[in-house]
Order: structure tokens, then C-alpha cells, then sequence
């Protein structure tokens, strides 16, 4: 199969959890009846955006995988024979979560999971509270429709994350995300936000010759805490070609579940005219793996000796 | 200094290399007296864009460094006491050639010098023709504005690059370039083309929080060979701030000099809000260095064996 048929959930969420995911069970199947092969949901679907604040009673809604979020996404899968790309707070061990992506196949079974490795941590996201950092790697999931590179979020921002997704073999860049504006800023700094949001995920699309598929929650969620005025979550969840070219968009306040088709076979026709792969200089991008290459500095110099005992020696 | 008055010669060229180079140092000097502290010329400024064809006669073009041409920049760098980016057709050797950066000092000095690391090879660009890939790595060079992450063309479609180049320091990135349309394309498959060729370098400036400054020429050049339509350089040279934004652009088909103020200040605030550099996984991305990292194939099984002997000894 080259083109697959994929819907984004564009989905606005509420205090009730068990509310959201009935929301989110039912996008899958009108989407599947409309001829989706692939549903792909936001991140952390099943619950408003908590890491606005950091309180501990949050974690209650953490659970295992598998557990019973994925065992619905699992029976929706089944039912509906498509694959879905959910999302779900994983309880690990003991205070040990991820923020994870479950890819469920068309058949029910688990195709795979993608724990969150960039985790964000600032104003409005006090991720790193929640989330230890992931450990699976940027390896793509095989799934009947293809293998796909999903990350989440933050991870967007990372052209490396990208980049090992590609030459790991993905055929599509996957991205459930939550990101919106802080109603503060003004109308320009909105829209500067936002579209370098679109364009780094763009480019990923470019330099890797992928199709980039992000679904982004909508609707206005308080801060709890009431440090801030919350978030503004944006929407405009989107889907692009394999050269960047964004093809579906969805608005900003409106939850909406989107159509695309994405054709995987032009990645080839598009390799063939922008060979990156075949070019890069693996032999020179070593310090990709430092945080930083800068020169080394001097050494601090040793402080004078004003005490009486060194004087005394210079006479 | 934060504040930098950067001038982009966008030139048309001609056969003639004595009047290309007289046209890149006039507006070197009407730069400088526009208040420039930094003049970046395009790739190759002092010729056509000869890589359309493979032909021995144009390695006559090319001289070492320092030579002819770094002493024309030099001179006119301390004449007009700016910092210059120009570009040479490296001869380092005997049959061992590069496509050079060479970063000229006000003071006339040479700061440094940036070989192309990646070299394109496809009709209407046989660069692997003429230039070995470059060995200088991807380490931004030292000025009194500010230090540079200087590259070339090609080089703009890596994130690795631009990557490697922020954490070695650099403050901005520059990539003089030589890219242009087929005329054979049509309208939607160009303007395709072009903003791809933009939101890749956009991108870099917003995952590496950096302004970029990207010169181009215009004109069209036939193809000498004439293999194909030649190309139609598509201009359009421009510079972004530190998060992407397109601040000054040039047109498609017309020779221009474009002023623009840099504020490399603004990494500093950007990076406050935007803190990748910080979140990076450098524990997770050392397989950036892997050609692909596909899970390992079967090995090829033994052929049947369909002769005599194998079926004798089944019996």
C-alpha cells in the first residue's frame, strides 16, 4: 500500500476523563468509517493538560501499559481495523511515568510504544516533573500500513529526533502534541509561535524526504495553580507532503477531526532529486553527541599571594 | 557589539571574471558606505556557475588561498574596514580543489576559512566534479562582529550542520549559495522548490535560536553542454532573526545589494524561552554518525541446488 488514509483528532478536552476518551473512541470510529487506515489522537487525549501545574494528585491518572486505556484503543483498533496512535500517561514503576505513544495495530495487538525523550519544563509545562525522560530511542514503529517514526511534542522541535527516525527507516513523522499561546503575548508574537511551529516540522519533512503528520488539542484550559492566565492551545493540527508542503490544516478553535491522504511512495521520487541521505557526512558529524564544542578556555589563573610569607621570598 | 549591519550582494553573473569580481568589490565599498559591517558575496561570485557542466577547462578558474583573490577581498575589506564573506574555487593541490569560504578581517587579515562539506552531484550541479568534500568540519570562525558559522550552498539542507555550527558557538549562520530553478518546471513545481529552500534555512534559525543570512544569485546561465535549459537562479537572498521570521528577502530576477540589521542579542532571549540547547538528548543521538541504522536483514538464504550431485545424494 503507498497512500494511506489518515485522520487527526483535533480534539478539545474537559475535567472529565472517562468524557474525553468516549470523545476520542468515537473520532476513531466515524473516522474509520470514512476510510481512515490510521487515527492518530493528541497527546494525553483522555485528560486536560495538567503540567500546567505540578500537583501530585495528577498522578492518579497515570497507569501501565498495557492497561485499560490501551486495552479500549486496542478494542477500537480491532472493531474499527484501523491503526491508532494514542497517548498515555504510563505508569512505569513507582514514581517512575513516561509520556508515552502506543501505536495499536488494526488487529488489536500493540505495534509498538515511544516514551517522550525530549521533555519540555517551563511556564505552563512543568513536564519534567511528570515525565522521566524516555529510553526507547528514536526507533520507528512497523506497523501493516508502515513504519511509522512517532515522537511527541517537544521532540518537534529536535531536527536530530527527526533524523534518527529517518534513517531508522520510518516512513511518515508522527507527532501528537499540546502546544498553545499564552494569552499574554500579542497577536504577532501568536503567529511568530505558531509558524515556527508549522516550519520546524516542515523541514523535517524536507530534510528527510517524510511526510509529517501533527495533531494538536484545542480550546482554552485554566491554570489550576493560577500562576498564569493558562493556555490557549492552538489546533491547527496539519499534515504535509515528503517535501514539506503542508496539504491539510486544521483551525485554531474548533475541534475537528481532519481527512488526509498521504502518499508514502513519494519519498522516492523525492530522494531521487534531493539525495540527502546519500550525502551526509556521517564521517563529520561526531560532536552532534556533545552539548557544546566551544573552545576550551584558559585555565583560572592562580590568585596573587599578597601574605606576608611570599613578600618576604621576593626580597 | 550586538547590533550588526550585514549588506547581501545578490549578483548576476557574466563570462567575464575580472567584471564579476570589479561588481562584488564596488558594492563591497557602497556597503560599506550604506554603514555595513559585514558584506556576504555568493558562491563562486567571480564566475558563471560552471558545475552545469563537467569540463577540464574550468580548473583554470581556481587558485590557492591565500592568492589573487583573497588579497582583491583583503585589500578591499581594509580599504572599507568591513568583514567580508567571499567565496574561492579552491586550489589546494595538485587535482585537489574545494568551493571555499574565505572570511576576510576589516583589518584585511584573513580570519578563516570554510571548505564545503557537502557537494552536491546532479544535473545541472556536478560539483563532486570539481570539489573534493571539504575537511575544515563545521566550526564557525572568529571576527570582531561576532563569530560565524560560515557555510556553503548545499550544506543549508543539513540540520547537522547548523547544529554542530550553534554548539561550536556561532552566532549566526551564513550560507552563500548558487541554487536556481530548471526553466523546464512549472510555476507550482518552483515556488515548491523555493520555499523549501527557505523554511530549511528557517528552521535552522529557530532549532538553534540564531539569525540567518543566506545570499543568492540571479540570472540565468545556460548550460554549456547544452544538456539541459540551463538555470534560472532564483535570487530571493534573505535574512531571518533568531527565530526563523524572514526579516529583509530580495527578489527573484534582480541584481541587488539588501541591507538588513542583525540582532544577535536576540539568541540570548530566544534561548530563555525556547531552551533546546538545554534539552537536547545527547546520550540518545550517536547513531546521527550511521549511514541508516535498519534492523539487520536476513542473510540470503543458499541457493537450491538443482544439479545432479545434490539430487543424487538425496536419494
Amino acid at each position: 500500500m503507498n497512500t494511506i488514509n489518515v485522520a487527526l483528532v483535533q480534539q478539545s478536552m474537559q475535567a472529565d476523563t472517562r468524557a474525553n476518551l468516549e470523545v476520542s473512541l468515537a473520532q476513531v470510529q466515524m473516522a474509520a468509517r470514512r476510510g481512515a487506515d490510521l487515527v492518530v489522537l493528541c497527546e494525553l487525549h483522555t485528560s486536560l493538560y495538567f503540567c500546567q501545574e505540578k500537583s501530585a494528585r495528577h498522578f492518579r491518572l497515570a497507569e501501565q501499559i498495557p492497561g485499560p486505556l490501551t486495552r479500549q484503543l486496542s478494542l477500537a483498533a480491532r472493531k474499527n481495523r484501523v491503526v491508532i496512535v494514542g497517548s498515555v500517561f504510563e505508569k512505569r514503576a513507582r514514581r517512575m511515568y513516561h509520556n508515552t505513544a502506543v501505536v495499536v495495530e488494526r488487529d488489536g495487538s500493540l505495534a509498538g510504544i515511544y516514551r517522550k525523550m525530549h521533555i519540555p519544563d517551563g511556564p505552563g509545562y512543568h513536564e519534567q516533573y511528570y515525565f522521566v525522560a524516555g529510553d526507547t530511542g528514536f526507533v520507528p514503529i512497523q506497523t501493516s500500513i508502515g513504519k511509522l517514526g512517532v515522537m511527541v511534542c517537544w521532540d518537534q522541535w529536535f531536527p536530530e529526533a527527526a533524523r534518527l527516525m529517518a534513517i531508522g527507516g520510518a516512513e511518515v513523522l508522527i507527532f501528537p502534541t499540546a502546544i498553545g499561546w499564552d494569552p499574554e503575548d500579542d497577536d504577532e508574537e501568536k503567529q511568530r509561535q505558531m509558524q515556527a511551529w508549522q516550519i520546524i516540522q516542515q523541514s523535517h519533512s524536507i530534510s528527510n524526504n517524510l511526510p509529517v503528520i501533527c495533531t494538536n488539542r484545542t480550546g482554552h484550559e485554566k491554570d489550576l495553580s493560577g500562576t498564569t492566565r493558562g493556555i490557549d492551545f492552538w489546533g491547527h493540527s496539519f499534515v504535509t507532503d515528503a517535501f514539506g508542503k503542508i496539504t491539510t490544516q486544521g483551525p485554531a478553535d474548533v475541534a475537528e477531526t481532519l481527512h488526509a491522504r498521504v502518499d508514502l511512495s513519494e519519498t522516492k521520487r523525492c530522494r531521487q532529486v534531493w539525495p540527502y541521505l546519500q550525502d551526509r557526512r556521517i564521517d563529520a558529524y561526531g560532536n552532534i553527541s556533545k552539548r557544546s564544542v566551544d573552545a576550551p578556555r584558559d585555565p583560572m589563573p592562580a590568585p596573587a599571594l599578597p601574605d606576608r610569607e611570599s613578600r618576604k621570598k621576593r626580597r
